[in-house]
């Protein structure tokens, strides 16, 4: 549910602006590091830095100092530089979602960033600036920004098993036992699992080309960011017991109710 | 080894113009129908059809029409439409590699051009119309073009199997036994894997992202035109005993000769 746009501080629209002034800032930080060496030496002292984690940081920390300047009463959960407690408002800030996507050159990471009023998230983003695709929800709506178009974004109607695109990051993101177990149960009634892609497959489900998205493992700067993009095309996302996906877990994003359901009742199925 | 430029129909340099020429005209073709709907009605016949085979074909088709008339003495072998035999040079074609990608709305297929000189590739392209990615190879060098920009490419230089970023399209590509045994104990000492991606795993391995990809269940049209994009970064690939890789067959693809040989070591231990 959107806040009321009683003042400056709670417009939603004047938030959203903000978020995306907060995504333009990360995404020139980042892009320079993409493609770059994977392991360069660091000239200051000769160890070794990792340009992942670099471009993290310094994403985070410019994101962070933003946010303090224009909002200082908002809280904020980052990554990589932990928390800093707020009022009403909330910040939920993943710099490079898809770090191993980001390492390989695949253009499939995004920057994260989620607004939470209160425990309700309200503004969602996925920031790609290499192919300049950014995905932005509230529970209004969900829309893709590409070059300066927007397109609204639909989730499918996909409410059989057996047509479902099934998606998720790795494999190994589920413990062998129960939890593996339950993805091969739903991998075998899918119509097709793809794996690889990170939090644009979750983006991809709101654009309606992804019917499911089930991973496991995930924290709250993984996926607070992407709720609303999929509530407001029109998906669902918890855990798989149900419960509200942004604190982080056991994921199922799917692509309506009905589908959600059934890819619960066999995640949950017990033989 | 690259063909004397003897004459207009051996030029080199006219040969990549125009496999640019051909990709320029199937990028047009394809993307209209990327993350169209997935599965939509044929308004002429009520009967649902498959995007993906439609933008398949049609694209074929425009290629072909293009090498007939221009090259009517060159032979051609394409996923969609079958083989027509020629003298020296044959092109082989797959305008969409990476169906499960193209489905999902994933920027991470691509259209493989491939030309041989009698048995010889000697033009490789890799085009990715949606990022508009475009990685040329010959013997002498490999090129990514963006937006009008052309960066070099060279592959990287991990020469250690627990430094290198391995990659594949899928786990269920290898044949349950000997084949995805091999590819597990490959995986157990690399330093990552990384599942989905299609062509554009090869291509990241040509701009040095990617140390080694390995493969199983390729056609020619999988892989002749991705040989020489990583040969003229550097870049090794043959089967898995040791053979050329455009005819297809099992994959392996290495950032360099040492790597390579490591890889094909450890694909080929006999426990």
């Amino acid at each position: 549910m959107a806040p009321q746009a009683t003042s400056p501080d709670t417009d939603l629209d004047a938030l959203v602006a903000f978020a995306n002034e907060l995504a333009d800032a990360s995404g020139k930080v980042i892009l320079p590091y993409f493609r770059a060496g994977t392991l360069v030496d660091n000239k200051e002292d000769g160890r070794k830095f990792d340009p992942v984690t670099a471009a993290d940081r310094e994403a985070e920390r410019v994101i962070r100092e933003r946010i303090e300047t224009v909002y200082p009463g908002h809280g904020i959960i980052g990554e990589e530089l932990g928390s800093k407690p707020g009022e009403r408002f909330t910040w939920i800030l993943d710099p490079i979602d898809g770090t191993r996507s980001f390492i390989t050159g695949l253009p499939l990471w995004g920057t994260l960033i989620g607004l939470l009023d209160g425990d309700t998230p309200v503004v969602g983003m996925m920031d790609q600036p290499y192919t300049q695709e950014r995905f932005i929800g509230t529970a209004a709506a969900s829309h893709l920004i590409c070059k300066g178009t927007a397109t609204r974004l639909t989730a499918s109607d996909t409410v059989s098993l057996d047509q479902a695109k099934l998606a998720a990051t790795h494999p190994d993101m589920f413990r062998p036992g129960d939890e593996a177990d339950a993805f091969a149960r739903l991998q075998s009634v899918a119509r097709m699992t793809r794996f690889g892609g990170d939090c644009y497959l979750y983006a991809m489900l709101a654009a309606g080309q992804i019917d499911l998205v089930v991973e496991a493992g995930m924290n709250t700067y993984d996926i607070a960011g992407l709720v609303c993009v999929i509530e407001g095309a029109g998906g669902v996302i918890t855990t798989w017991d149900g419960g509200p996906a942004h604190p982080g877990g056991r994921m199922v994003a799917a692509a309506n109710q009905t589908l959600h359901q059934k890819a619960l009742d066999v995640l949950n199925a017990r033989c």
